[in-house]
């Protein structure tokens, strides 16, 4: 059983929204950060520059996110699929739960433009991080 | 069986990341763009002067969007409750279906910060755009 | 003396911030969204698969502008120079003067990093929005 | 003579444009998030709770911002005017110039919408920071 992930966000100005609370969209933002992140951190590689694509993701929003407040993003992965990952992430600020959300992310093959196989290399290092493990 | 209201949205420079598509969490903003015309236009509303709060969204991308590309979002009631309304969107980019989509927003009172039930004049207005009738 | 190209601007419900406005960042959002459809319109070309940086912006701020006001950005050449071009914005909101900025952008050579004369093809048509002539 | 008032700045994926450069338009965010800790900081103040307005910015930009790099920006005070302060910028990534900036602030009465004198509190904090003196 292993710890999550943990991304460290700096929330902006720019963040918050005309209900002055960080909106809605910026939240998914922060779980792109995260994923970006882990992506650099633990996969050793620029989210950038690898062939996947975000095929579903969902939300679930606990409670406003405010400009003082300290957030942070926690990652596990939730499924290992044949040619997807999903993660799992619970936003926090101030140490309450804000947010829980969950992304799919496709590997694909940038010629064929199908889905391929995830990489050996990545298989690992991302059961490190399954919750269900 | 009513026709969807429908937004057109004018993808920005801005909103295409270094993968040269339109950003996934762009997409949510798409969303919240549709949903404040859905206000204005059906509710005669300001979607920032509402006392709501998203508690859920989930998308699902089908394919990615272009700069050049005309998009449009289609808005539909999905679900009425008590005190929330289920909206499915579906985001068509040059005609083609480019993500479906679901948000639950709930009426809550700020004195009470619980949530309260949906303003009788919004529910008849809102059942027009019911895609279950 | 030529008209200025204008670009019809979508205000979003995410570019007001907690002030209750179009945030002052968004603004040169908009530039770049005019920018980017001169380029399209006039130059017939992408701006980003063009070779250009931008080296400077100025802008000032002459009213704020709200969420359902009506958007445009004329565009005009305010000068021409050997490797960059000068643009001049006028940002109207509900045809009121809204902001005025102008922008300098280089061209360059990726290859030896280091900027490199206006394409021939773009100097003519460039000079055909010079509010100078 | 004082030091700058220093603000780190967390890239985020979503900074970057299709260029793979941090977009210019997100400089001014960046501009925005020093202004806002300046306040914070210095002035004790939430930049969302006074009431200014910026009416004036120009920003040079020297090198791009990538999306590994750290950032910080500098700032310090230009010019105090009697219902204005300019403030100086000079933004860092990997400790090279990335680019310099001046923001025009104005006091301002909501009330008669007319500009007011600064407030004498932060004169004086202001005067530590104004790199004139």
């Amino acid at each position: 059983m292993s710890a999550p992930h943990t991304t460290t966000i700096q929330v902006r100005f720019r963040d918050i929204d005309s209900m002055d609370h960080v909106n809605s969209a910026v939240y998914v933002t922060y779980l792109e950060q995260a994923r970006s992140a882990f992506f650099r951190d633990v996969l050793d590689e620029r989210l950038d520059r690898v062939d996947t694509v975000i095929a579903r993701q969902e939300i679930e929003y606990r409670r406003p996110i405010d400009l003082g407040d300290a957030v942070r993003v926690d990652l596990e992965v939730a499924r290992l699929g044949e040619s997807s990952v999903t993660m799992a992430y619970e936003v926090y600020a101030n140490d309450e739960l804000a947010a829980t959300a969950e992304s799919v992310q496709v590997a694909y093959d940038r010629e064929t433009e199908r889905s391929r196989p995830l990489p050996t290399a990545w298989r690992e290092r991302l059961s490190a991080y399954d919750r269900s493990e």
